[in-house]
């Protein structure tokens, strides 16, 4: 099996020894006459974009989950699978947890100074309430972690429809999901109802001093505003994983703003030592005929 | 009842509304006529350290659970109860917790310097081996809760005495067990075998950029040994909540190291809202005669 390796030039190091290692089978090439090639595992961004040459492919594995960006491609009529990483709930639950940790403890109240403060004691998790706006498997994958601590978790979906575990508020409930938020976690798509829905009247619901994170999408948030929250001194502190451009523009008033820690883009990453083995698998059932995993249907776009 | 609240002037507006609610039976007073106090509530350090006028107290409840500087009062002769609170372990589960997230997931890593760092992505929790020297109430409370998040976690006592679902290595076993630690918590008590285990030879066991998170007791560590395995850059970084002077000398040279956090003793903190309906229970037992629960034996010391 001839297997031809089409993403970003950064990727090879991190995926090919995963890939090689997952699925022996496979010869891994960077470049290959087309004809002979069996299968492309792809992600946008390198040097290879044109895939109409590869006519006896018989599957696109895309190594991202989300495939807005390779759908829309024209050259791309192969069978397409998304990634469907089962490290990636897992690792956005560690995320969240960590920095939801962070802003509970109160890390960053313990100056280095030479000051003793043992007065800053900080709560328990159960006094910490938190609301993750998303239900679905993201949001359901970080609740389990911070109720397995002790937080007390609400949900929130526009549907409000029950998940076993958590209270979950819906869609004429988002006022009280965020006063009772000194922790808040978004996770909602990216959707014409969701655009610029934490704006300045709503993060003004959220209690003196909260924390906002935000590993879902950034078109949720006003960042004006979210600015004006965090000068003001009425929110704690907001960590950004995602952002209406990125990467985030050097000159962009997040960076350096002391209320505002950025992250790459890193809270949803595919990980090739757990998303390996499940591309091996797709390849595999291509190449036996069998039915393929995860396919995306092209008129949904998904 | 009238108690008498004997404790440092900060403690009275932490504990005392906790104390009240907890027990409304109680008069809870901050001096009085001694010959009218029937138990008195404790901790070393306020204006009252001379016992032997209340010769009525039936009781003398410690609002700390290490009672060594309490036993050594040699006017305290009434009965004396340690606090056993149960948000204590919890609380000492979160602070490891949030500390090892912090190290786990390299939060400090992303510098707020426009670099968009993508190449930074964590890895999972289950690649992140954690070692908790003592497997006692506390070390046992941090492994499940480490454990729920994913971490392989590896307990060390010098028994080596079985721990249900955690690795346990003996005391043969120390080099296994701090080589594969890329974080390392010491929860060990002060014993004649632990006083300076963490030495030179010791600490460079661990891995390169380890982390070491000391919420146990402060004996333990050789301190130069510390500095120098951070300025080598052989450890990663070290969060100290106990030294071997508290509170820590401002011009100690962990304060302002940029390789050391350190917190103020806070880890194992006693909490009012946890700890004073334990408080309450040993009172109103004390005043109807029934037996006294972790009641001190004077000539053990706790």
């Amino acid at each position: 099996m001839r297997v031809l390796f089409a993403a970003p030039h950064g990727y090879w190091s991190r995926w090919a020894p995963a890939l090689q290692a997952a699925c022996p089978e496979m010869t891994l090439l960077r470049e290959s006459d087309p004809a002979v090639i069996d299968a492309i595992i792809y992600a946008p961004g390198g040097e290879i974009s044109d895939l109409s040459p590869y006519v006896n492919a018989r599957l696109v594995q895309s190594l991202w989950a989300g495939v807005e960006r390779i759908v829309t491609n024209p050259t791309l009529t192969q069978p397409l699978a998304r990634m469907v990483d089962p490290g990636l709930a897992q690792g956005m639950a560690e995320f969240c947890t960590g920095w939801a940790m962070r802003a509970h403890l109160g890390m960053d109240a313990y100056a280095q100074d030479g000051e003793w403060r043992n007065h800053l004691v900080p709560p328990l998790a159960s006094e910490t309430p938190v609301t993750i706006l998303g239900t679905g498997e993201l949001g359901r994958s970080v609740a389990a972690m911070l109720g397995g601590i002790g937080f007390p978790v609400t949900g929130f979906s526009a549907s409000g429809r029950a998940v076993p575990g958590m209270r979950v508020l819906g869609a004429d409930q988002l006022a009280e999901a965020l006063t009772g938020a000194r922790i808040l976690i978004n996770l909602l798509p990216d959707t014409a109802a969701t655009r610029n829905l934490l704006d300045a009247a709503r993060l003004a619901l959220l209690p003196q001093g909260a924390w906002l994170i935000n590993p879902g999408r950034g078109t949720v948030l006003d960042e004006d505003a979210l600015i004006e929250a965090l000068d003001s001194g009425h929110l704690g502190h907001a960590v950004l994983d995602v952002f209406r451009t990125e990467p985030l523009p050097p000159e962009h008033p997040f960076w350096g703003h002391p209320g505002v820690t950025v992250t790459p883009h890193i809270a949803a990453e595919t990980r090739p030592e757990t998303a390996a083995p499940v591309a091996a698998d797709n390849l595999l059932r291509a190449m036996a005929g069998q039915p393929i995993l995860h396919l995306v249907d092209r008129a949904k776009g998904y």
